[in-house]
């Protein structure tokens, strides 16, 4: 094959890449997925909220972590089956329970539970497992 | 230019899109996000798990939903901050409160609590904002 045919099998096997299904082309998802889910009672929310929020968003990005977000009670309407009392929602998912003991045991996860363990008046977490 | 000219223009094109950054090639993301997060505990979940989770998994199809995911408890290891006695964790995404509240009234989802409701025991909901 020539350089300029070679050039343009190339190209048109990307084009075509475009117009494949999602799950041909895309690398292959774990099976199933690992989500950490932790609500935070703080102390003195009004004072701390923020670097304990800091704090969560450090050790979401650790690199055992698959993704991360940390939120706020959201404004919906109010229910008595809604819990709205915590102040922080932290979630991370992991591809692995590995992975979610790497992140337990990390030294920036520990020094995390160490700065501001005193912050927090409670904390609840919900581990679970997706398909 | 040429038909053939034109065709290899348009390969050529697809193919670099394969090169740019996501960001550039995605559709913009809304600035939050609303993570409405469930957990059902059931009256009898042996019988009904799947019943529910097979319930759970059509309304977080729901168009006014962004994404969703079903879970049971994760095999982590026990401690005195887990909560695992629940049966189902259901999240689902929205773009907006708006879309939450379309979400809450929609029949399909009114439907999957009167045909489900007796079979568990507490709902415990916490809705959250996402940067």
């Amino acid at each position: 094959m020539n350089p300029r045919r070679k050039f343009i099998t190339l190209f048109v096997g990307l084009g075509l890449g475009v117009f494949l299904p999602k799950k041909l082309t895309a690398a292959k998802p774990a099976k199933s997925m690992i989500v950490h889910q932790v609500y935070f009672w703080l102390k003195k929310p009004k004072k701390d909220l923020k670097d304990v929020m800091k704090g969560c968003k450090a050790i979401g990005k650790l690199k055992s972590a698959r993704s991360y977000q940390v939120g706020v009670p959201a404004a919906t309407a109010k229910r008595d089956v809604i819990d709205d009392s915590y102040h922080i929602a932290l979630t991370v998912t992991f591809k692995s329970i590995e992975d979610h003991d790497l992140y337990q045991e990390d030294p920036v996860h520990l020094k995390f539970i160490a700065d501001h363990k005193d912050k927090w008046e409670k904390v609840q977490v919900y581990d679970f497992e997706v398909d």
